[in-house]
């Protein structure tokens, strides 16, 4: 065994746990996964990566002197403890969002990274996807001038199963996380002030359950910049996600990412290929450079590139909308 | 002289005054224009489109019984007095935006051509614009279901002179007047609630004249739908005129249009067109329909496409919009 | 009537002849329509267009002294002797195309304007198309560099009716002499070598009729760039035309234009518009340019922008074209 | 080890040999490439790779009974012997492109496949690029009912070094030989004719080592099809790949991948991404997928998809094509 690998395990092996593993395993060379613990352990899955521990306890991970790095995909409630027992254990730390739904909450959580002095990165993972990179990146550089408007599309193929949507956090909590994330991303600014306008527009259901389907966020930044993110639970035609960053130069704009570039003409008509399907093939190369960062800080010792306070923020004005929602009020973020 | 054309009379011949004067003149072979008023009366230009009469004051129009219809493009300041003056000669009206500041006003000049029983047409010629049009008829057809989400962008390719500023009405009133007309024509809703968030951007001198230059308005509609308009008064690449209506069953947008579909690519880039440079260009149908739709229902006697009660519709909008800007407040629309 | 108007007169009147007519009348105010002469004479529409005669004989516009410009859109085989009978009347000369199918016959137009010392325009329209005409200026102004591959495609949306067929001129002189101008237009070169391959694809009833419906013609020029014409007479999707100037420094193409710009999602897929159907909306602009720049050639005197030799090398071309197609060799363009 | 997957060794490990190791251990978890054999020999990165096995010689992966399958990435000149060696030595072949410049040759390779009953994979990856496949499925299901048109355009972004040309085989056999098959590939049918016209128009240097940098190829098919390949050696926007099949009932095109999907709009203008800049990243899916089909008919005993046979038939178009380009005539390709 390659002694300059880095010994990382798995904790939770769910849909994302497993897509995590396949990343790491496949497009990882130098991260050799030695453990992946979950409640059910699937020994064959585990083998067939060429993983040699199939633990059913987390413990087994944690209690490994050779792992140093774990990657954490287990419920969301289960979030704070594990990232807790996980930076008591001394291990560098990945998260799965949300962290936690209350940002006092994400707090512990950062608390118990940092006084154990281990890395925590959380899974935002779009903060690595190739087109909003190049979008910062336009930003950061200049190009677009000092930025004006940020408008944020985020809009998913179809809505979800309705068992989803008690636990989840909700449309601004759950659903909208990733954007509050990423406006802070794009613009380099702070949030200041929300405006959350929502409405159940799909299915009268997920009123009764407490939440709404559609919404727009208005978002001010202490740079003076505004922003604005539209959500919708249900496109039919794909996942719509897309950004714009308007300022005092131009624009620069990410498109929706399509699985091909043909173009097909007809007396139906002129049609180019739908976006993506779901976030499993637009962030498909996001999902595995939030692994290659992850361990490269882990091998580098240096800073994790989206912290335990990039998500303490986040849920700061995700909680916010939600208030702003309630109430039909501006809401300041403090 | 054609028995059957409609005779018609342009009073104010500005900027907007002389390009109505060119299309009447050029594209409408029915529409004879008799006559055009304007305090500075320039005889060699009207000649120079084969209108015979050249006047200096607005009551050569009025007066004259051979002439049906009017266009009024005279200063904003003056348009209720001359839709009330035109109604009284029982001339067909169109005038162009804004008839005035206050929902008040606006229905003062509604009034009179009611009480006259002519036709009276404001001058939202966006609403004629094809893309726009093209837009509205996915609505109408049902092609993209229940409309949820609208998206107006309106950015200016360039600030304007200062001195344009005090008396415009400001970026709620003048520029953004313009797309809460826009927004019910796409949505076939009514206006209930506003929330406009503002900033000055681009040049400090506005903010001392009392204006923004910078805004995200977010509409709720009596049907459900949101919608958001974002404002600019400087892109720096063009007129960026885009609209989006996003619904039960999927989306249709209109993308800006461009003086030609050509694609350059060389080692500096893949360059294709900027958009339009300015509201001439970008309009340039509309402006035309705008007058053929006028003057066909003046020809017909079927009532405007764009009416009196649309323009005072919209400045209750628009009022809203600097309230809830002024208090930090949605406001609702009464 | 305004003395400086250029006096012209209009030689047949069927569906080309109709459109210029109304150009000329809606479009170009510098220009008084006086005559329309047809075979079969239509006072109504002439008078509806403001034109004050309507004449069975081209005779009564090449006999009036007062018309200085005749426009000639009778049926093609016509068209050297109306070329003729217009230059010995002095008057300046626009005639559709094509001249004549033989490139001698096209020369004894040219002659016959030439001897009489009148202009002759020819109406290759499609080089005042504003996308084409900016593919050209932007190999002149030498952002693509040296032109080294030029592509052409032309397609018509529907095969034509079987009937215009046999006294078309063919495939190569009839429908691909617009592409044989073209490329000289955006290349600014002569064609020295043509290979031709053509097919029947469409339509066995078209090759018992002596053409093709579906050609590729290789094209060697002087300067030694290649080109490739790719033809097909239907398309069902639209017109489809479009041009790329590949050089070494770069390519400039055009692609289709759109009725409109507008995108369509939902769950059947991403469409936009298909190209415009016909060449009627896809040229309406070139149409309206090739006579204002014919009139303007007339007022200033200046020669015409697409001259009689233009059409004659044209034509040159397509018996090459027809040349190597029938013996399946590459043909030398003397 | 797991005993199920297909043991594996690399010939010649040169740019190409590299690529398809790291593909092959980072992509294809059921593959274990044990041995590289490379004449100079580079033990560590074969080390960093996981690979067990660094030889000098290539008969220690022949001679090797373990190894069920050998990737040929050798020198070109070297791929009829090493298909020969490794078809006598039982193992299943996969063997980069030119296998030769002769179809006498690559037949003699053929034969030794097929004598020693091995599978025999051809690296025309460009079948395994998923917009092309997107196209030849379009095609297959009747999307555009029969092929009337093909279109490829291939551009390399920059011209290769001098010393490449005089062994590269040249523009017909070495770089256009991929457009032979991909042509076969999206018509299913086969080429009967060639015309090729050729210029050198970048460098002059190239003219004096026998090879040319432009050219345009005619090529029929037996299903009456036409299709044009356009060919250049630097475009300096990138690498430009396009196809286009037009057919009965529309048409299908694949157009040129970007790395992003990201627009930027100044007063410089609007760009959008140029093309990837080499195959490399253009072809990146493919030279995995074709790696992935290779050992997928190893495993499961089916034929390759890419099979000598059609470099054989490719080889033969391009030796027309030299021919057709030498004598400036037609050539039947049989």
């Amino acid at each position: 065994m390659d002694r300059k690998k880095v010994i990382a395990g798995l904790i939770g092996a769910g849909r994302i746990g497993k897509m995590h593993a396949r990343n790491i395993t496949t497009q990882l060379p130098d991260v050799f996964l030695k453990t992946v613990a979950d409640c059910e352990p699937d020994d064959k899955w585990v083998n067939s990566l060429g993983i040699p521990v199939c633990a059913e306890h987390c413990q087994v991970v944690l209690d490994d002197p050779e792992i140093e790095a774990v990657v954490i995909a287990t419920p969301s409630a289960t979030h704070v403890d594990m990232i807790t027992a996980a930076a008591k254990a001394g291990k560098q730390i990945f998260c799965e969002k949300p962290v936690a739904f209350e940002a006092e909450k994400v707090g512990q959580a950062v608390a118990a990274a940092r006084d154990a002095g281990v890395g925590l990165q959380i899974g935002f993972n779009r903060r690595f996807d190739p087109d909003f990179r190049a979008v910062r990146d336009a930003v950061t550089s200049g190009k677009i001038g000092t930025p004006h408007i940020i408008r944020i599309t985020n809009r998913d193929p179809v809505r979800p199963a309705l068992d989803f949507i008690p636990d989840s956090g909700g449309l601004f909590m759950d659903f909208s996380i990733h954007d509050f994330d990423m406006l802070r991303f794009l613009s380099g600014s702070e949030v200041v002030r929300v405006y959350a306008a929502g409405a159940v527009l799909i299915d009268p259901e997920i009123e009764k359950l407490g939440d709404i389907d559609t919404a727009l966020i208005t978002l001010q930044l202490a740079s003076g910049a505004l922003c604005i993110i539209d959500l919708s639970r249900e496109t039919h035609y794909g996942y719509d996600q897309q950004v714009e960053v308007f300022g005092s130069e131009g624009s620069i704009s990410a498109r929706n990412t399509t699985p091909t570039n043909t173009v097909l003409s007809t007396a139906q008509g002129v049609f180019s290929d739908q976006p993506h399907y779901s976030f499993v093939e637009r962030y498909e190369t996001a999902f595995v450079e939030e692994m290659r960062a992850f361990f490269t800080s882990v091998r580098d010792g240096t800073p994790p590139q989206v912290t335990g306070e990039d998500a303490q923020l986040a849920v700061k004005i995700a909680q916010a909308a939600q208030d702003s929602y309630k109430h039909n009020q501006p809401v300041e973020v403090v």
